[in-house]
């Protein structure tokens, strides 16, 4: 712990075998906010086109991400370290799912530590000798009859829970795009043009349960919620059906 | 909703492109315990040799899809469908995050509602008009500058969040790799063995020192949660150390 505040986790993949989960890793980190990856022993060396390809913009993570030979030199700079396996290893270590591990690791980085999570190949994981000496086993609440999670999806998981632990909030790009609800006042409105031109159309029928046929109707339109433009828009709605309606096209004319 | 209890959401891949993604998006239903895929106008035709390298094991999932021509196919089985995307469509749609929407979610499976979610293709996401039939949006908490996630990166992410929603405890499989804490008599047993080779060595100096000096040792040992076995094995440390050391050894053979 040498400096006071690394808010953000490194990922290490340990002996990757594929460029396309590097590059897949990379970009979900980007996705979810997180830059820092930690390459050990890739198997088709570094770099690699294919992980390039498939990051899909996240070429910063790439050219930024620190390539070692083992995995002691990818975490040797970090104070605690989650081994991410889904097979016991017979070894006496802290197990937590994904939501208490990112909680641990969060305690840890307000404590100052620099934090991290290694992940295995895709043959086999990691090797019992990294799982060792990490600081606790991060494991996924999988299906154990089909436990093996793509790599770049364990990673996916990981760098997901990350950012949601700090809040499941849609990004604010979204919430321009919602408009309030209409007042109530157009809303009677919209009622009562409705059943105005059911009542002429003859729909409340019998005439007594008309209170009760109103009342649905207005259930249902208060639920969507309608915005004031929509509210105008189902006025329209209304007056064209109305005006195509023969008899009362015809009840119009007459008037 | 026709039936009372369909607790599996449906993935509804809507025009996907690539097979290596339909297939690790099996494999990630098949992580955690999803089977109800529904593939509509995959771009390459189907089946597609591609997503069954991919899906790793997965093969039941594709075997079962369900593969129509267009979106509305694909969910006309459900009673409440969200569409998953990152670009607000200018839709007057409620947005949830995905700890939100999973939650809403199983609100409407307890009620007895058929539930899924789409997701669009790689190139340009859901389209509009899948949207706009939705009952909700689904937005992951990304970074706004990178937000585009890989297809199947955004069924992960979904199909865990499903998941975690009814527990985030390992799989059962890791309980039985963890061994109860030794007993307190076996720690004390091995904090006298070390103190006292460490006393013949001349560690504890100066002699006011000593009771802060194993304060601090025992403090560090009891937070190793050793299990018994281990307390054997740093026994058997301490006693290698102190017989390897020359001057313990010399004066042993003084003894």
């Amino acid at each position: 712990m040498n400096t006071p505040h690394h808010a953000e986790p490194a990922i290490a993949l340990i002996g990757p075998q594929l460029g396309e989960n590097i590059g897949a890793a990379a970009r979900i980190m980007a996705n979810f906010g997180l830059g820092d990856l930690r390459i050990a022993a890739p198997r088709d060396g570094w770099p690699n086109p294919k992980a390039q390809a498939m990051a899909a913009g996240a070429d910063a993570i790439l050219e930024t991400a620190q390539v070692t030979d083992g995995f002691a030199a990818a975490i040797d700079t970090l104070d605690v370290v989650y081994a991410a396996t889904a097979r016991p290893r017979g070894l006496e270590k802290p197990v937590y799912g994904p939501r208490e591990g990112v909680l641990r690791l969060w305690e840890a980085v307000r404590a100052g530590a620099r934090v991290g999570v290694m992940f295995g190949s895709e043959k086999s994981g990691l090797p019992n000798d990294a799982v060792a000496v990490s600081d606790a086993i991060l494991t996924y609440p999988v299906d154990v009859s089909f436990a093996s999670l793509n790599l770049a999806q364990a990673v996916a998981v990981f760098c997901y829970e990350w950012r949601t632990s700090q809040g499941d909030a849609p990004p604010t790009v979204f919430a321009q795009a919602q408009s309030p609800p209409a007042a109530k006042a157009d809303l009677f409105g919209l009622y009562g043009h409705l059943e105005d031109e059911l009542e002429r159309a003859g729909f409340f029928h019998p005439p007594e349960k008309k209170p009760m046929m109103v009342d649905n109707l207005r259930a249902s339109l208060a639920r969507a919620s309608l915005t004031h433009q929509e509210v105008q828009t189902w006025r329209g709605v209304v007056r064209v059906l109305a005006e195509g309606r023969g008899p009362y096209k015809v009840r119009k004319d007459e008037a």
